[in-house]
């Protein structure tokens, strides 16, 4: 399988750390996208990707697979070692959860501010800019940072007692803010602490 | 079980009507919750849900499960029936795939035009309005409108050759559309025809 991305963008960065969390990054064949000379925009990359963004995955029998949540569902599936959306229902319900709270309101809300609010990726690309839009969002991932910190008062990871795509999508969410200079505060010290240690698994450090 | 939900309502309607396509209605308290009147947004209800919104699933075991696509998945694997969102990984990741879109560029894009540029659920409810990107999402909300007009020229449902919460969250945002006074263009035969086909289902007519 391939998958055509751009190695250190945020939603690049949660695929390639779902797999090597499976443990199997060396059974994807990565083809480079031009995010900054707008190649996602392309009618040939469209044609594999109708939401012209980064990632996507392709299998071998030609099927596209965008949106990091189905290509991070697709690899769990796949690939053995330990499950990063859960098993019982209950369990893949509140993973669900708390990774689209992390997707919407930290992972999203920093893109909507990045891209809205700043220069983003330059003029060339950030052609349709809403910027009272964008201030909002910032405003919303830090509500989310500090609901974030209080999950993990009580728990160790954001879906409870084991590692998940939820911790994943937040820990992309809280590079990207430090990317788009968006303060994590001081005062939140379980999100920092969490942060700290997820930094240092190996899939993220390697 | 218990959902605290508000009938009629575009995301209370997408998990109803998981729950009848799994003949487990019945199995399920509904508690209603008084949007209009602004409960959502109280103390009480957040204490169950941060998101404040509806709907919200409370398990037997007092856990809170939020966000429709959790829900849904709560609902999937807890009851028999056919599969909602899907088995094998690949038809998982595509079901994913295709509900992210017509969340995202149709549901959550009406939504959007409706709350932020319409007068919406009205003054008292309506205090964080952001008119200009409520008009690009129903630009977007078109666009999406066309694509999966395209999707369906080709498959009988949104995600292929069986009905998934992927069907079940587009039509919920049609349904919305209607309602926010959205155009679902005449020229889109086979999105209408899906639409019609959609509406006859006992999950949905009953």
């Amino acid at each position: 399988m391939k998958i055509y991305d751009a190695e250190g963008f945020p939603n690049p960065a949660r695929v390639r750390i779902a797999l090597a969390e499976k443990g199997a990054t060396d059974k994807v064949q990565f083809i480079p996208v031009d995010v900054m000379g707008g190649e996602h925009r392309t009618d040939a990359f469209r044609a594999k990707n109708p939401d012209a963004v980064v990632p996507c995955l392709e299998l071998d029998d030609g099927m596209h697979i965008s949106q990091c949540d189905a290509i991070i569902e697709y690899i769990d599936g796949s690939f053995d070692g330990p499950s990063l959306t859960g098993k019982a229902p209950k369990d893949r319900a509140r993973i669900a959860m708390m990774n689209l709270r992390a997707e919407n309101g930290l992972l999203n809300a920093v893109g909507a501010y990045f891209h809205h609010a700043t220069p983003g990726l330059g003029p060339d690309l950030e052609t349709d800019q809403c910027v009272e839009w964008g201030n909002r969002q910032k405003r919303v991932a830090g509500d989310t940072m500090a609901y974030l910190d209080k999950v993990l008062e009580k728990d160790e990871f954001l879906a409870g007692e084991a590692f998940s795509v939820a911790d994943i999508t937040a820990f992309a969410g809280l590079a990207f803010a430090d990317f788009a200079k968006v303060d994590i505060p001081e005062s939140l010290t379980h999100l920092r602490a969490w942060r700290d240690r997820i930094a240092e698994r190996p899939s993220v450090a390697d």
